[in-house]
């Protein structure tokens, strides 16, 4: 329906980066990424300094900016994939797009390459649809619009405020399905968006995705660490608790989040089978998580995405603090980021 | 995933006959169709014999068949697009397939005919996942699964009991939608299905749908009737009401419903402006409906579908009733459907 206009001016792209050469992956990305600003946070772990090509517009943060924020009981909420929450941390931009290194541009069916700024910052900028669902997918998009039964008074939507893209070739499975299946590709480019329903969960998938800063950007947090994850998307859990915890921000508060287009080419990296011995902590994690986050109800009184992230974060190490040390350090982790969140909002103000 | 039987004896296609020559129809759509029990439901107003083409396994039933099972009250149950309902009352066979008879068959990305029994019947016979949301659709479809965070214990998922398929070209848009963009076709082919999430309720089209007639038969019923409706579908709400009904039934029996693929091409019929006039008591009706039905709960007694609808009905004439004369007729014929779907029931039996 809408036609959205596209203000560099309001976007950051944040990049982790785990390996110092970023010229392949920059120039690959080149069309599509070099007129917005990019922020690259440099894995805490990578001790060498970063490559990066000519003609960007780009600031770059190292372990050295995250430990003159963070105390160093806190410092490892940035290690690893987590590295990224710290690009998010320091943008002053009303929107965050953000996907990770081992991606590259994806075709559509046409054979075009997507733009996936364009589309993420699309998702955001026309309503989500939570409160009912609607069989003709993404009803703001060209073409398509809400079917009959649909009611009026909710063709209005909310204000969408995540937008999780999607994988061609090696799609976010856990190592113990691609560890079955390890000729599993994904090669099925659905050309749709849909939103989440509200009081539906889902597991985000950090590798390719976009949110409204301004709004969310306090529940879009790294919390979970596992005991012996490594440096690949399988053995770590950070996105999908992030994903648990903002889904239920964004119910609360009335927000959408959709799912669907754009789709990244995702490239191989690591091997399954060695993750496999590491993984099962947050597989058996996520049985427990499910049933407690869906049933998680938030007060009245939480009427901003902090506030909500601080009444989760009292919950959750009441109701599963005791029984796993690793979710309490989850809650303490909630806590110090909104703290961090807030101190870091006033410099800007000043 | 997995490969699905289709077994022709398990299955009757139910179509609702508005004109008496079925002979274009039946040839478009005999390469898929035409293997299978074919139920054909003559409109009671239309007086003419139907013309059927040869090679074709099918009963036809008209008025006097309705007249013999339903008391003159409730006649009108069966009448315009409800009449297809009385197919599904009749019919021995498991699962139901419903297309309406101004649909022919669509063509997918690739160009090759969509085969909507297979498709259907494959969506029904592979389980649902409305408990937690998997980001790449439908999980059991080759070359697809479940993506990391889908907890382990969700992944067999639960019974598909209805499928609500697509359509191209003319989509069900609502009389005011489609007037107000006469041009307004849907083009987009999306290849995917996905289960509807729990709690989550949609706007049921009956244009193209599928159901396990043995286990949510009795919830797949003719109720709401408008005073001024017509016979093209968007002055109709009676599947849109239908849908209401199942959706709450299915998420309380742990049950599920998926929509997407297939699609049926859809033809140009009736004039959306001559029915403008008449459509916006449905469309007001839906503002009150929603909250009513996304509040609904039913009691731990309601463990079938027979159950569950007796439920409503009841619920429904006690909330709504008094204010909506057309609701409390819509609990009556919910009731009289329960009746007289369980005598049907017991002859078949004897």
């Amino acid at each position: 329906m809408s036609q959205v206009t596209i203000d560099r001016n309001e976007i950051d792209i944040v990049i982790a980066a785990f390996r110092s050469d970023l010229t392949s992956f920059l120039e690959e990305w080149r069309p599509i990424i070099s007129r917005f600003h990019l922020i690259i946070v440099q894995d805490p772990d990578l001790k060498e300094g970063l490559k990066i090509p000519n003609g960007f517009d780009v600031d770059v943060y190292t372990k050295s900016d995250i430990d003159k924020l963070v105390s160093a009981s806190h410092a490892s909420m940035f290690s690893g994939y987590a590295c990224r929450y710290f690009g998010y941390l320091v943008s002053k931009r009303k929107y965050i797009v953000s996907i990770d290194d081992d991606c590259s541009p994806a075709k559509d069916n046409n054979g075009d390459v997507v733009d996936i700024v364009t589309q993420h910052i699309t998702n955001l900028k026309t309503p989500a649809t939570p409160l009912f669902f609607n069989t003709l997918y993404d009803p703001y998009r060209k073409g398509s619009d809400f079917v009959r039964g649909y009611p009026f008074s909710l063709r209005s939507g909310v204000p969408c405020v995540l937008s999780c893209g999607l994988w061609l070739n090696l799609a976010d499975f856990d190592a113990p399905t691609q560890s079955l299946k390890p000729e599993l590709r994904n090669s099925r480019y659905v050309d749709a968006v849909l939103t989440v329903p509200k009081n539906s969960l889902m597991p985000m998938s950090g590798i390719n995705i976009a949110f409204d800063r301004e709004t969310v950007g306090p529940a879009i947090l790294p919390a979970l660490k596992l005991a012996k994850e490594g440096k690949v998307r399988w053995e770590t859990m950070e996105d999908v608790w992030c994903g648990l915890v903002v889904k239920v921000v964004c119910d609360h508060l009335q927000l959408g989040v959709k799912t669907g287009i754009p789709y990244v080419w995702r490239n191989e990296r690591g091997s399954a089978i060695d993750s496999l011995k590491k993984e099962w902590q947050g597989v058996k994690l996520m049985e427990e998580l499910i049933p407690f986050f869906q049933t998680l109800k938030l007060s009245q009184d939480a009427v901003t995405a902090e506030d909500c992230v601080m009444e989760m974060a009292v919950a959750i190490k009441k109701g599963m603090g005791s029984k796993h040390p690793e979710l309490a350090n989850a809650a303490g982790n909630m806590v110090e980021w909104v703290k961090i969140w807030k101190e870091v909002g006033s410099r800007v103000l000043i």
